[in-house]
């Protein structure tokens, strides 16, 4: 049983974690009379340790040792022959109970990381034994439990060979979000470190994945969710973690119900592990509450704001920025962003914010909208122009010969005469007039990065001494940001130099920014310099509280519009419900390791040539990137 | 002139550096008078501070500004239109001259990292100037300092641009070995490191190279020595390192000495600069003598050794290590190997040791050389026979067809009665005799890399209960390698996977190991376990004395022929003049920054498969690399 959100359709998989299988189907049975849909089961009796030696292999049961014939295979593990098999057959299930029904587990005895080398070589052979097997199973994933102690790196070699190998079989690491104590030093490692390891040392491999496993004790917020930029795909609940609430029912605490239902929204699966702190919860029908809670807990999420469902499809889908100046918009685009229920809202607060100074004028108000597109602004302009009884004058100018089509016919179908539909690349229009106001909405993601300072700049010249910009100012924001996901998004793409000196608008989920973002370039209009100078340069540092992996920069912006109205896409100031921009993700190629309570120092350029604006980047601490993008080889914008 | 080592004809190129120029061609001449064959020189007279701005430019000199017209290039820079020249005209050397006799110097006034913008954006566009000049006269290199203070960020970006652009012109940072003391503090840097974040930010461009100036003080030897793996192109002795001897003549102390004298043999090129502690170096006839005296020493030089030429033209190029189990060798390949003047001798020696201990056996001894090529071996054991009267039958086992041919020809001429030729894979032999000795030169530059273990396991069969092998033990020995040199000699292969996940073989000139090579994995012989196992697995870690990058790994091999009786190309004991082995190169495909007194771990595996062997390895302190070659999918030994 799948469990569905009552009110938005949304779907949930809870699973159980089974510790050993006399059958697997009544194992299933007995898990979906639990709600739930799936079992992770191991794939091998968990007290079946083989013994191989080269060529050959022994199996013990208890303390006998059997010698059994064998025969090399290709993969220099010994095909086991004995007289028993080495598990159930695979025709006790089909093929698609197996794929939806079972997540395999790695048998428990089997320790890579052993600094014996009679122990782990002998783990290897059986490890490549069990993960051979999911895959003939063609199961979703097999799940192996991280190494508790000592080196990580005899567990993770083994790992990416067999990711380099099965190139079809996802292998989970279990991990749990915090160690137990040990003679009272609870923290002795960081769990996250470990994973850390295996990772880099598996460099990212997309196959790779984590079944994190909360149980009684939490570690602190921050450290907790860093797993949101992991590859989490199992959120294992103990029945350690639940407590009995005054019916005898099992809860979870505040702290666990919050870090659920934060993980909820990343769309993994679900499932009860454990024996149980209460008797209570022992059997199937603890399990079976814990279950409930969980669906419960689901149940209960509030449904998407509109904004939520508008990003939902393009969460993670990496997008090239758009070149408005340099390519012409499509219709399409113009009706999506005309649909953002605030941003139109927000201009027509400001216009009729300015205008409203104005009122009692003996002279009607120029008002130049400047990239008019379909004409939002110009709406905008005639609205405020109502809401405040200041008549004005409107030029609205347009470079995109499609987008005038669209102006012209508004204006006759509105009867717009104080409208004038000026088909024009706004820096090389002559202008019949001076503005008081000109209103543009040149913006990207990234603050600057359509252009916008030079597309106004080319406009002061027909200004009135004392006009004003609309916006006003705007600056871009940057955070370091840790996600696999991001970066390995760009590498699927192509592991190039290319790919990862280009910026991407993306809605960002499986991600986390480890620092509340900076101002970067700011920009104010209009520029009355002689000769306006768009090029920037600044150095950022941020405080890193834990250990984690940098994998770029998150890109934002915040505008004034006209005094305190105010338009931003800057997490900590975003404007509610705005949905016309997703945040820049600016690549590093090499992800950048920062240690806990470290500084992660960041170097930013916008660069400019009679031609091009483009960005260059590098991380310069606690390691020294390469300088990205050197002279806009790889990403530009078109002037 | 270029001074001429008086024996070995190696050739030295001096320089001066000059300050200011008032004619260019007396400036060579002058030089030329002093021994030397070029000059460093500023391109433009070092006190003209130009003032840009977006588009226009002024020139200040002395404190009057005078603005000029320009025109927009196409590189962002102005144009600079000024009724005087912006220096002297190209045609006052010819093509030629330029580019023998002058190397650029950026104007000193020029400071690319200033926290000033306008400074800051004034100096870049100076910079663009000048480098420009420098492409347009063909100089082989423009040099300029490298900043003393503040951050190197806008420096680095401003040379990473520059190299981007002008792909012709070499950009050399001038840095001096040791800071001067600054209020009584000396090393508040540490110069390493302020050219490591230039050379990562250009990511170790290979246009990018170095000025390395000495003065009175030289840092400690371990810091010194560093510059060994960097790409130093000129070592610049300023007169503040010369003392006066008794007779008045200007001359190195011994740590001076020292270092001048392991820098001569990395064929760069030496300047003098400065302006001397003492009014004797002053003026032209003191740098005469400085450059007489550097000249002295170059000629003092002792000549190579054997196994210094024959090496010498090999220095730092990447060789595919050999496979000869999977190839047959050719006949130069043998004869280059056979030429080893010490190898044969020890072979002979560790033979007749053996072979000593049989004097007065009633048995012929029987001698199995494995892998017999052209013999040499054979006429190892045979000379050894008659050395210690103990007489030999020998079979020479060859698999390689074209050497049987030849191994059978001195058969007959030498009338080798005692010696039996096979035809024959050792491992597959139906041997009619059992062996005594077997004697096999199968070791590769990092031991067993040319399955040396697997093919005398082969041969295990035909052997006597208490038969030898010679050699009977050996083992690997690995080091952390500095080398920006070999890293780039890699990526000039392509930047990919497959490059960096394969071991060369290399003469390693520029490049330095940071620790003393530990050993890896050991081999003994005859191995009469009935599953030999040859997969290894070994974590080794390296103190390191300063801060440093790892461009990969260093490999070498010990090998124990006969009880003392041992070769070695491991540093520590390496074996004098034997040159049969260039030592292994292990790229690691992004180096790691190993900080002062930091440790570096390194995990390196042996793997195996029925077909194949392979390395796997990974650096997992202080970084943590993926882990290379995964299953061999890079590069692997065919058994």
């Amino acid at each position: 049983m799948v469990v569905t959100h009552p009110t938005t359709g949304e779907q949930l998989s809870i699973g159980i974690d089974v510790v050993s299988v006399p059958r697997l189907r009544t194992a299933l049975e007995n898990a979906e009379q639990c709600g739930c849909d799936f079992i992770m089961a191991p794939l091998v009796h968990p007290r079946y340790e083989r013994v191989f030696t080269q060529g050959q292999s022994w199996c013990h049961e208890g303390s006998a040792l059997v010698r059994v014939s064998s025969a090399a295979s290709d993969n220099g593990c010994a095909a086991i022959v004995r007289d028993e098999p080495l598990t159930r057959s695979d025709l006790e299930l089909s093929s698609s109970e197996w794929m939806s029904g079972v997540i395999g587990k790695v048998s428990p005895w089997i320790r890579l990381e052993s600094p014996n080398d009679y122990f782990r070589e002998n783990s290897e052979m059986a490890f490549r034994q069990e993960i051979s097997l999911a895959s003939h199973l063609s199961l979703r994933a097999i799940i192996i439990n991280a190494p508790t102690s000592g080196s990580a790196a005899n567990f993770s070699r083994s790992m990416n060979s067999a990711l380099s190998s099965l190139r079809h079989v996802q292998m989970w690491i279990r991990i749990p979000a915090t160690y137990p104590a040990v003679n009272g030093k609870s923290d002795i490692r960081d769990p996250w470190d470990v994973w850390n390891t295996i990772r880099n040392m598996c460099d990212s491999h997309p196959n790779l994945g984590i079944v994190l496993e909360i149980g009684e004790n939490l570690p602190a917020k921050n450290e907790l969710e860093r797993w949101i930029a992991e590859p989490v795909k199992i959120l294992a609940v103990s029945t350690n973690a639940f407590v009995l609430n005054k019916v005898g029912y099992p809860v979870l605490l505040k702290k666990h119900q919050d870090f659920v239902k934060i993980m909820f929204k990343y769309g993994m699966l679900f499932a009860i592990t454990g024996r149980g702190s209460s008797a209570r919860l022992r059997g199937a029908e603890g399990y079976r509450q814990c279950v409930q809670y969980i669906a419960h807990l689901f149940g209960k999420q509030p449904p998407s704001t509109e904004s939520e469902a508008f990003e939902a499809p393009f969460r993670d889908y990496l997008q090239a920025p758009l070149q408005p100046l340099a390519d012409d918009l499509e219709s399409q685009t113009y009706e999506t962003f005309e649909k953002d229920p605030v941003k139109y809202q927000k201009y027509r607060e400001a216009i009729a914010l300015y205008l409203s100074e104005k009122v009692g004028s003996s002279d009607r108000i120029v008002v130049m909208v400047l990239g008019a597109g379909r004409g939002p602004l110009v709406k905008a302009a005639l609205a405020a122009s109502a809401d405040t009884q200041v008549p004005i004058d409107v030029f609205a100018v347009e470079k995109n010969p499609n987008a005038v089509v669209t102006l012209e016919n508004l204006r006759l179908e509105n009867e717009w005469s104080n409208v004038s539909v000026i088909h024009c690349d706004m820096r090389h229009w002559e202008a019949p007039a001076r503005a008081d106001l000109v209103v543009s909405e040149l913006l990207g993601s990234f603050g600057d990065n359509e252009l916008s300072p030079e597309c106004l700049d080319g406009a002061t010249k027909y200004l009135k001494p004392d006009a004003v910009s609309i916006p006003q100012s705007y600056a871009s924001f940057l955070a370091p940001l840790a996600s696999t996901k991001l970066h390995n998004e760009v590498r699927a793409y192509g592991d190039t130099q290319q790919n990862f000196e280009t910026p991407y608008v993306v809605s960002i989920h499986r991600g986390r920014i480890l620092a509340e973002p900076q101002e970067v370039f700011r920009f104010s209009h209009p520029n009355r310099s002689p000769h306006p100078d768009n090029t920037r340069f600044k150095t950022l540092e941020f405080k890193i509280l834990e250990a984690n992996m940098v994998h770029g920069l998150a890109g934002y912006f915040e505008a004034q519009l006209y005094m305190d109205v105010v338009i931003s896409i800057n997490p900590p100031t975003a404007t509610t419900g705005m949905f016309s921009w997703f945040p820049f993700y600016i690549p590093i190629r090499n992800p950048v390791y920062v240690p806990k309570e470290s500084t992660c120092q960041v170097q930013m350029w916008r660069k400019a040539s009679p031609g091009r604006v483009w960005y260059e980047w590098a991380v310069t601490r606690p390691a020294i990137t390469p300088v990205h993008n050197p002279n806009g080889r790889s990403y530009w914008m078109g002037l």
